[in-house]
C-alpha cells in the first residue's frame, strides 16, 4: 500500500460513503490521510475536505485510481 | 496525526454525531481529547463541552480544519 | 486521562445511557470506575450506584465536568 | 477490580440480561466467574446458576453491591 | 476455566443457541471443544454433534453443570 | 484443532451459511482452508468450491464429521 | 494463502459484494490486493477496478479459482 502514497485513490467505507483524494499517508491498519478530498454518498458528491484522516476500521477497500 | 495537535478539528463518529474543537491530544487509536468542543447531530449544534475524551473506535474520520 | 482521576466526569455510552460520578480510576482502554454514580437514559436519571466499573469498549466519550 | 473478588456483584450485559452473584474471579478483560448467580432480564429473575463464567466482551458494567 | 475440563458444561452463545456436552478443552479466549454435544435453541433440542469446536467470540457464558 | 487436519468438517458461520469439506489447514484464529467444499444455506446445498479459505472471525463452530 | 499469489481468486465479503481478479498480494489478516478486478453484487457485475486493496476484516472467504 505504501507504494501508492501520493497517488489519487478512492476510499470506500462500509457505509455508502466514499472519499477520493491524494493519499498523503497510509498505515498497515489502512488509516488513510487524504488531501483535497471529495466525499460522495451513493456516487453523489457531498462535500470537499482539505485534509481528512479516515480511521482504517471503517474501510471496505481502497482503489488506486492512477492505474486506470 | 500528532502534527495536528492544538489545531481545530472536526471529529465525525460512525453515528451522525460530530465534535468540533481544539485537539489537545490524539493517540494512534484516534482517541482524541477536544477542548471547547461543540457537538452536532446531522449538522445541527446540540451541546458545548469544556473537555471531552472521544474513544477512537467510534471515529469515522478527523478533518483538520486549519488547512481550509 | 489519568490526570482526571478523582474528578467528576460523565461517561456517555454508545447507547443512550450515561453515567455521572467521581472517576476513581481509568485505564488506557477507557475502562472506568465511578463512585456515587447516577445512571441516566436520554437525560432522565434512572438509578444510583455506589460503585460501578464500566467496560471501556462501550464508551463513546468521557466529559471532564470539573472544567465547566 | 481484583479487590472486589468474593464480593457480591451485578454484571450487566449489553443486552437486557443481568447476573448477580459472588464474584469468585475476574480478569482484566472482565471475564467474570460468578457463583450462586441469579439471571434477570429487564429486572425479572429468570434462572439460578451454580457457577457461570461470563465472557468479558459482553459486559456493559459491573456494580459492586457490597458498597451499597 | 481449565479446572472445568472434562466436566459437563452448557455454552450459551450471543444468539439463542446453546450447546451442552463434555468440555474436552477450553482456552483463554473461551474457544471450547465439546464432545457428545446437544444443540438447543430457545431451550428446544435441535441436533447432536459428536465433536464441535465453538469459537470463543460467540460465547455469552459457560455454565459448569457438575456443580448443580 | 490441528489434529483434525485432513478430516471432513462442517464449518458453520454466524450467518446461516455452512461449508462442508476436507479441512486441509486451520490456524488458531479458526481461519480454515477447505477443499472440495459444499456451501449450504439453511441446510440446502448452494454451490461447490474446489478450494476456499474461510476467515476465522466469521466462524460460529466447526464440527468434526469423522467422529460421527 | 501466500501460495495462491498471482492466481485468480474470488473474494466474498460479509455483504453481498464479491470481487474477482488476480490476487497480487495477501497478508495473514486477509488484506488482499486484486488487479483487473470485477465487482459483483448478488452475482451481477457492477464495476471494473484496475487495482483494489480490500481490507481483510470485511472478508467472508476467498475462493481459489485456478483449481476449478
Amino acid at each position: 500500500m505504501q507504494k501508492a502514497t501520493n497517488k489519487v485513490v478512492s476510499v470506500r467505507l462500509k457505509s455508502e460513503l466514499e472519499y477520493r483524494g491524494k493519499m498523503s499517508n497510509v498505515d498497515p491498519y489502512m488509516n488513510v490521510i487524504l488531501v483535497d478530498a471529495v466525499e460522495s454518498e451513493n456516487g453523489a458528491p457531498k462535500a470537499n475536505y482539505g485534509k481528512v484522516v479516515i480511521r482504517g476500521n471503517n474501510v471496505l477497500y481502497i482503489r488506486i485510481e492512477d492505474r486506470l
